[in-house]
């Protein structure tokens, strides 16, 4: 398959765009102005780190590529609007896994109203990978949602149930959580917020290090996921809190705010509040010593 | 050496600009609202294909990440403003091969007034992959310059000298033709332009066929790099027209225009104009055969 027959095709599929002068074909897309500020984030995706190419399918793939990028604009309070692709497929790759792998980017695309605008297709001698460049536009209401606003007496609150979405596959599958971030800002001001990529203790860290505060969280309150429950308690806690892919949201609001967050359908846990002692530690004042994912080179 | 370790590094080398509200750091950037349209595009280099990590130096392959965006804004007659970066490197990459790829990175950038305002490292077992998103501003005079805008009867004319760019190493320290660019601009205005990755014959190619047209060229106006004069004056010729990555601009403009592109300082030369009958062609009327480098999957 020629690099032109893909970008073709890709093309075929992308439909007009309000926010779209020139899309996919020239040099560079051509975008219409912004009146408020642009969000712009990039992720990538690889096969055997971010998925195994032997056991997920290519449309998992491609929905997992453009999911990871939506969280990170859910995570701002945000709405996507435009992507970009840069794909690196080993040489030969077959004509149907492309195409398959396409269709799952584009469907994800359309079911939030993302455009795919440009980008780069290669090939060589090594794994897939794929990189995406998502933009978007900040919530109204709320504008940009930072990871340092949180403050002193915050409650801390997570979307969801946490821990087991490397194990059940959920992360090949998972819906960014777009819509409860806009819940979320259509109804108060969060103060700060993360999706969980990295496992809640590391990417609440990221809140409390840019916030310079500290966490104390209560460990009944950590929303385990229900298929950890095989596991002993303590085992399952340190899933809830260290694996990694859950692609929740982690929030930070002011007490005041409580009452705005019940009754409008989030399914959500209060799992402590913020404090000015640094780090993360349990409500018996013991340090929470686990560790969410990394990467070393 | 840690993924933090690296983003920490890099944080502290950017400094502000005028456009980033949020830089480096958060789930996203945050980029001031823009007046204008906004341009974007995306490219990735990859080891073994744009650049052999055995024999460039990690500054030369920095650099060249960054150059061939700048080109694709450069075609667009454009400026650029931001930078995203998403970094892939094989496992166990030496710190020191690091801080030099993102130093020839930011030197350039810098050179050109650009920030680094996000990304995504990570590193597996593979070879080192570089995927940047670049972002800019049109020229406030001619707005985007499309490859889709030429005209027939359109004077044909291109930047510098072509074709031994991957044999004397130029593809790994060449200069995006960004003044070039903004020097057109600034005193025409051109009717299409592309910047030249694959070849002459292939990049005017994309020209002819988004403007429906075709090109008529003179063989002895096609501006062959002094470096080849040594080879057969036919085989000097070929490499002009198909050899990649001379990162050239070609364009087109109306010869009415002409006198405009005199003593402006520009090395140009005018090598045919836009015709009505499709495909490349020489005066003669004969095709010109030979294609540039498109990937196959």
């Amino acid at each position: 398959m020629s690099e032109w027959s893909l970008i073709g095709s890709i093309q075929r599929q992308v439909g007009p765009h309000p926010q779209v002068r020139v899309g996919i074909g020239d040099d560079a897309a051509v975008l219409a102005s912004h009146p408020r500020e642009l969000l712009v984030a990039c992720d990538s995706i690889l096969d055997g780190s971010h998925f195994d190419s032997k056991t997920a399918s290519p449309e998992q793939i491609g929905h997992k590529a453009i999911a990871v990028n939506l969280s990170d604009i859910a995570a701002m309070g945000g709405w996507p609007e435009t992507a970009l692709l840069a794909l690196t497929v080993r040489h030969g790759q077959d004509h149907e896994f492309l195409e398959r792998l396409i269709e799952g980017m584009l469907g994800t695309c359309r079911q939030f109203g993302v455009s795919l605008v440009g980008g780069d297709t290669s090939s060589w001698q090594a794994p897939l990978a794929i990189s995406i460049t998502i933009m978007g536009r900040p919530h109204p209401k709320t504008g940009p949602v930072l990871r340092s606003g949180a403050r002193k007496g915050d409650l801390i609150a997570v979307t969801g149930q946490l821990g087991d979405s490397l194990s059940s596959g959920h992360h090949l599958c998972f819906t960014p959580r777009l819509a409860e971030a806009k819940l979320i800002c259509d109804n108060l001001q969060p103060s700060s917020m993360i999706d969980i990529s990295d496992g809640l203790a590391s990417d609440l860290g990221h809140i409390c290090r840019q916030s310079k505060l500290g966490a104390c969280l209560k460990r009944s309150h950590i929303p385990v996921a229900k298929t950890l429950q095989k596991l002993a308690p303590d085992q399952a806690l340190m899933r809830a809190l260290s694996d990694g892919e859950d692609f929740e949201l982690c929030f930070t609001l002011a007490e005041a705010d409580l009452a705005k967050l019940q009754g409008i359908g989030l399914q959500y846990s209060i799992i402590g509040h913020m404090t000015a002692k640094p780090g993360l530690h349990w409500e018996d004042g013991k340090p929470i010593e686990c560790l969410g994912f990394e990467h070393q080179f």
